[in-house]
């Protein structure tokens, strides 16, 4: 903004009138920010909507019984500031105190606010390549700088990946298990073995969990021995509530309070909160979305190999896949994306030649494998 | 957290067993931080709540239409990243383009975004004392300095605000119009010459203008000749949805879409979107329930006077009230407390000897009165 002052000055000095350009008001690296792209959102309700890991299934009746119930006495009122009920939920779910457990606005509000308070200048957040493209945003919005690790074609995790951070003085690192995009599960012992090492904290991203059988809850248990893990939790795809951006940090009490510091003050609605709560509540259903998923994950990517295409074994709720050599991704992407199915593909070296599909229901994929027949 | 690691090494190499100190991951300035202490929000439905600013009407009936007309599927989906069906409300009742204006979950993220994006350790905060408490908390959490102005008794604005703000090369000041806690309405003209002067951005919030009858939008209109100030909108309050967690900001397009780059990706559920709409769009109901607190607030003053408490014209849902000398402000707080009617008492040197009370219905005002004069 001084510049444009400058530039003005110079120019009334040299008499003339000057041309104003606009004042930039925005700090330095706030002007350089290039913000997180987020997969189309269609507004059509006839797409076949799969690019943006949405569960097929709608969330429990029990969730649309919690928001029809709310009153408007209690729309009125300021929320629970912790929001105690969701908390509360997610603590006998998962057999912890409710002081291990913060809710936040999707599961993107914890990963900022883990950038708020364990990255800084000095302590930059570490990555890996690829994985979920937001997480380097949220470092440059914060003005931090990002250690990027590149992982192998099979998407493994380094050996010395604790090591590398190390080196490079990391305050957090984000993992994301099951991985995403390959859909890769990491064992729980290497995850361990990088918390050990790791001088930061390691926050595991657990958005792809519900269609596994394991976890790392047992890397934030008080026997642990562990004090740097953060575990996140989405309601995004598991429980079929993307469009209630609800989502939640699981860790030592020590490192739960101080994302609790940082967030806004009352950070969920109370309408968020019931249907988060009731949603959690009801496992016997989402757990039945879970094996649809499975199953059709199973039976998407046998259908996809037998159509020459790669797939690789995944425990998450898309598959990555490589189509067969006479056909170019980006080029399939687009022709599907003219019939009014999406599906993701990302312009990165790694996965420019692969495709990133959502499992959706059995009809929604025989209709995206009727596609692909036609158009190869 | 070196600290910590070095205390444990130094021991060791005594030949003692340490004694480990936690391990501190926070960055420093997060661990100095206090964080903000919202009002008191009692679970028990039958406290006469005039303590955190509600609307004491609940919101129109269309909220709670779209509330119970949202889809599962709606649910399931993720919902508009940038607010549309929101920003298209606020546009048509402000008169406005759609760009000018960014949806946030609760005026307080608006208020959080604005200093990711305009103040940094060289720029810092501005505000003037008393006023909401959260903007320096927020400068803290941003480790951001704050510059504070002092208010005199009335709470007017020094006429050399600007030029006190612009010495110390503030990059964002906030003032809030109509004032809290003093209720007092500022004049557009020094809104806007004060605006002129500012060489960063002045955010005016205007979280209580619906109970007044003027505003600050001709600021941020095009033919202004003012590309600074942002104005901050709360749904909280005027629209009776404290619990549904929505604020908007208002100002130029060159701000708001410099704003729009920090906010998290999705950071409106597809419920809020839906029912703060509706809410923006029943003009009439809102407007009927500004003027019943309009209404009351003249007869909670004038009652409060007969009684010997000193009362500053508000122009808010609150009014800030001394009692009369030979009642302790922070015990009538605590003795109506005891009595289950909550008000507001801030430990501050300009307001220990006064009282905040929201406006509420006259059935809730006329216990509070009732109480008072049993206890004094």
């Amino acid at each position: 903004m001084n510049c444009a002052i400058v530039f003005c000055r110079i120019l009334t000095a040299g008499g003339k009138r000057p041309i104003m350009p606009a004042m930039r008001y925005e700090t330095p690296h706030i002007q350089r920010l290039v913000a997180y792209t987020p997969g189309e959102q269609p507004v059509d309700a006839a797409v076949i909507k799969l690019n943006t890991n949405e569960n097929p299934y709608p969330p429990s009746p029990a969730v649309l019984d919690a928001i029809m119930t709310t009153t408007a006495d209690q729309l009125r009122r300021y929320p629970s500031p912790t929001a105690a009920p969701l908390r509360s939920a997610a603590a006998a779910l998962h057999d912890l105190p409710a002081d291990q457990i913060i809710a936040t606005n999707g599961g993107d509000e914890l990963l900022r606010l883990a950038v708020a308070c364990f990255a800084s200048e000095g302590r930059p957040i570490g990555t890996v390549d690829p994985s979920y493209s937001l997480y380097p945003v949220l470092a440059d919005t914060a003005d931090v700088p990002t250690v990027t690790v590149d992982l192998p074609d099979d998407c493994s995790l380094p050996t010395d990946l604790a090591a590398q951070w190390n080196t490079a003085n990391v305050g957090l690192g984000f993992i994301v298990n099951p991985h995403a995009p390959s859909g890769r599960l990491y064992e729980l012992d290497q995850l361990r073995t990088i918390a050990k090492e790791l001088k930061g904290v390691l926050l595991i991203d657990e958005a792809y969990v519900n269609f596994t059988d394991t976890d790392c809850l047992d890397l934030i248990r008080a026997d642990s021995g562990l004090d740097n893990v953060l575990i996140l939790r989405s309601m995004s795809k598991g429980y079929g509530l993307a469009g209630l951006r609800l989502g939640y940090g699981i860790g030592p009490a020590s490192l739960i309070s101080i994302l609790h510091k940082v967030r806004d003050s009352y950070n969920i609605d109370v309408l968020a909160q019931r249907a988060g709560a009731a949603a959690l509540t009801d496992q016997a259903y989402a757990r039945s979305t879970w094996q649809r998923v499975i199953d059709e994950r199973r039976n998407l990517t046998d259908a996809l190999r037998s159509r020459g295409f790669a797939v690789g074994e995944s425990h998450t709720n898309f598959v990555l896949t490589t189509p067969p050599q006479e056909a170019s991704a980006r080029s399939l992407y687009e022709s599907l994306k003219a019939r009014n199915i999406f599906v993701r593909w990302f312009n990165h070296p790694m996965l420019e030649d692969k495709l990133r599909i959502s499992i959706g229901t059995p009809q929604q994929d025989a209709a995206l494998l009727t596609a692909i027949d036609e158009l190869l």
